[in-house]
């Protein structure tokens, strides 16, 4: 499995939780300390830091800690992976329907040619 | 948590193995059967169904049996949820930005103000 991969992997899994999803929401406005990222959720501290290592792992945020604090970032060119697979499907799909039109455009002309034979 | 959160929660999750994955960019150039589906991965049918069912299952997908075989087709529109949940993000951002220009565009109005104010 090649970078790409594993990285889309573990940026997936990451996202594949409401918590972790509002937390990437709130640093999306800027960084934030642990204690104002986990006031919204009814949640004990020790699970909700769960979350927050599960998406610096997956590199989706990144935190330092100055004196007791810990704050927290976001990276948001993680993101653009998920971006970068979801174009890839889209160009996929076009081609796709290229061909189609492309098999209608023959079949229609076939339809045609036979149209104009059968005429006296 | 609401629908449209339980839906993105299974959507990431079925995105977040590299089989299924390729499952869903295979099915993205037309509907195939499991056997032709299942045919690039080196794994044993029993596993490789496990990853059909939970694409199935969180609608990326769905198959039909005729006959002997079962043919699966992408569901694209369920795609468009992570689509959904990307433009969210991105909203917040250019929220930001657009406070952080604010703010820059206030303070330098207010130095140029003071230099004014200091000019004899």
């Amino acid at each position: 499995m090649d970078q790409y991969s594993a990285e889309l992997d573990t940026v997936f899994a990451a996202l594949a939780d409401p918590t972790r999803r509002a937390v990437i929401g709130r640093l999306g406005r800027g960084p934030a300390g642990i204690s104002e990222l986990a006031e919204p959720f009814d949640m004990a501290l020790p699970s909700f830091m769960k979350h927050v290592r599960l998406l610096e792992s997956s590199g989706l945020i990144r935190t330092a800690k100055q004196g007791r604090v810990r704050t927290c970032t976001l990276e948001r060119q993680r993101l653009a992976a998920v971006d970068g697979w979801l174009a890839e499907q889209r160009a996929i799909w076009e081609a796709r329907t290229d061909r189609l039109e492309a098999f209608l455009l023959d079949e229609q002309e076939r339809a045609e040619t036979n149209e104009r034979h059968r005429e006296p």
